[in-house]
């Protein structure tokens, strides 16, 4: 098999057995990049001399000296300072602008043995809906999602086996949902976000894609994340139980036809393997507050965040910005309170709620990519994770009415991080292996 | 008078009506530093020459392009970053780092016409208590306080009349009390924070250092704090209402002889000059665990921010932040939970009980400035506030038995800074006139 297509956890067993060098690993995804990224356009920065140079550093490292990362390839979300690579945050304000620092997560990377591959698109700061030039890499009409638009695309399309995105609305999830891979959230606050610019402190939260669930358990291993409680590690999903969120249009809109044959199929899926599903409320008058309460931080956090870049340069920044900092949806220092600490108020009684179950079981987008790369889509089924601070898996594996992937959510309560990607995993199996959508080694 | 005592509402004044040039003003700074460094060592990094090539630049803006704060110097604290200067945490894992990055509020003040004059000392990364070399301005043998050890120093002593620092705990606070000036925690969350190195997302906030309260008046317009509603100005304090804590032993240590004499004093000067001043109890089972729930939150937020320093450079690390990283504390994530959700709770409550007065009156610190510079003393008074993510101005004008400077707190509900400041300034008149400490133009 050619190296591009493997996954994180096959290429770093190659590397230690000696039957794949980092430099050949390289020269295999740069050759796919070159392939591909005429079409695809996943990357912001790339730059093939470098990649090459750091792989044959990480050649030269003793075995008994290498991390668990030694030698996997990384794309970094634009938004992510990398000190030896430009970060450019799809601005004009910042064209090749190159500050020589590297976010606290890619330090933990570079020390675990990452080859840092290049910067991945996003949409303006990650905070607009607004599409790079990337493409779906399963139809070049359609959006990759955003804002980790690059992220989702280059790992979707096998540029990369893992990449970092980040998420304020839905700008992890939906491109794990576009593009047909796995995409964590990890609870609020687990991961540093040191170096990842700002749009809302409240909100913004390091993503992690991958092919494959091990591998983002790999990820979770070198970011420390654990649970207070040990993993119980089961094959398949019997006697799991799964929760559907009964209210749920209180807080989403009704989805499309994709995501709406995802679900039923999911929810049957899980049933005939042996697992449980039911049905369970939030049904407090508060929770329908939810979406409304994540607007209103999102936007006064971003007139927070933007003010500098308004200041110095307010005609190069994208108008949905321009009105955070100018205030355009009139909130009051009263409404955001009321939207920070009715929001807190929730997060441990959703918790509670959701500590019942094994994982509750959620749409990730409305449907497949929509066409055009103008809009990334929405992200109605995502802000309220968000804004709840619990961890959220993309499990990926349906298929839409055009042939595109669909995933679905899987969400469980804060700091239970690695149970539910080992949870995810028994269930990526078997969406994966029965949903309808398989991925191609295009 | 010489420049170099001027307050920045002077400094504004005197180069808008041609009386005084940016060079001028800046030569008389740096020969101001020039002599007193020695003794105060306040600063980490300072390039005359580039101060000068800088001050010449803004003296060559037409009148008619300057900013608000043109030609005032500024002394930014080293754990934010600039983008012509070093920033170097006070950690030898970055002696001589310089990434090429303007902070948020370093990018709005330059906007602003500010004179970025150099980087203040801090303790390791803002989180230790382990002092710098700095001195107390006003007894070489005493602390200058910390984590913001130079910027509290350098205006005190008349350095400069304005410096950024950061509060985790009492950073910001304590500072100011101990070198006899004011000092200013905004809101959490209402300057961006995009830039200062992060210890907890939850409780780090920008503070700001000035002379006078009109100057930190200057710098909130630039930073473009607003309350709800219309701040009303009084001259006196005449009819005004502020508020002691009844239960204030259920989250403070006594206060020592200086600020037990500072707030006694406090309180009959605001009765004298016709204000009321009255306890008032925030007596709920959960009040007392707000200093538990500061130190896990501030250590647990730490084992997330100094993992990527520990897994690069564990030897060159502080031991008490080896210790967060490696959860010394013994935290678990439920421990952590309850400490967000229960400090989330309380915000609401406190801002109602706030809301009642003009202010509250509360210690900024056990005592006068303590013997030696090993620690920058203790924060007991602060973090119960930086928790609660409400506004402080520390007011000095008292004394402690020594002959040094205390201060007291005025502290008001989430997002009442601007109220917050007029009542300060009338506040600060009066406690600088009569409190019995006066600043010395050394």
């Amino acid at each position: 098999m050619e190296p591009y297509k493997l996954t994180a956890t096959e290429v770093i067993a190659q590397i230690r057995d000696g039957s794949l060098t980092v430099e050949d690993y390289a020269k295999s995804l740069l050759s796919r990049i070159e392939q591909r990224d005429p079409v695809v356009k996943a990357w912001a920065y790339l730059d093939p001399d470098l990649v090459l140079k750091r792989a044959r550093e990480l050649d030269q490292i003793p075995p008994d000296q290498r991390g668990p990362l030694h030698g996997v390839a990384v794309g970094v979300k634009d938004v992510i300072y990398t000190k030896d690579m430009p970060t450019q945050h799809n601005s004009p304000i910042y064209t090749a602008d190159a500050p020589a620092l590297d976010a606290g997560c890619v330090a933990v990377l570079r020390q675990a043995g990452a080859l840092i591959l290049g910067k991945t698109t996003t949409t303006q700061f990650a905070a607009t809906v607004a599409g790079p030039p990337t493409t779906n890499p399963h139809d070049p009409a359609r959006t990759p999602g955003g804002s980790s638009s690059g992220s989702g695309a280059a790992v979707g399309d096998f540029q990369v086996p893992l990449a970092l995105g980040t998420q304020t609305g839905g700008s992890t999830i939906r491109p794990g949902s576009f593009n047909g891979v796995y995409a964590f959230k990890p609870t609020w606050g687990a991961v540093s976000r040191e170096g990842l610019k700002i749009y809302s402190l409240v909100l913004d939260t390091l993503g992690l894609y991958a092919r494959s669930v091990g591998d983002l358990e790999v990820l979770a291993d070198v970011f420390a994340l654990t649970d207070d409680e040990a993993v119980e590690r089961r094959e398949g999903v019997e006697g799991m139980r799964f929760a559907l969120l009964k209210n749920a249009r209180d807080v989403f809109p009704e989805p499309g036809t994709g995501t709406k044959g995802a679900m039923e199929k999911a929810v049957r899926l899980l049933r005939e393997n042996g697992a449980s599903v039911e049905e369970v409320g939030m049904e407090w008058p508060e929770f329908g507050k939810i979406p409304a309460w994540h607007r209103c931080i999102m936007s006064t956090d971003g007139r927070t965040a933007f003010l500098p870049e308004y200041r110095t340069n307010k005609e190069k920044l994208d108008g949905f910005l321009v009105g955070h900092v100018e205030n355009a949806g009139g909130y009051t220092h009263k409404a955001r309170l009321e939207a920070l600490d009715g929001i807190g108020a929730l997060r441990p009684r959703v918790d509670e709620v959701l500590g019942r179950f094994d994982a509750l079981i959620t749409p990730s987008v409305l449907d497949e990519a929509p066409l055009g790369i103008e809009s990334t889509g929405s992200a109605a089924f995502n802000g309220a994770w968000t804004a709840l601070h619990v961890p959220v898996v993309n499990v990926p594996g349906f298929c839409g009415e055009n042939g595109l992937p669909v995933g679905v959510s899987l969400v469980a309560p804060r700091y239970r991080d690695r149970h539910l990607l080992a949870v995810s995993g028994e269930v990526g199996k078997i969406f994966e292996g029965q949903g309808g959508w398989t991925r191609k080694n295009i």
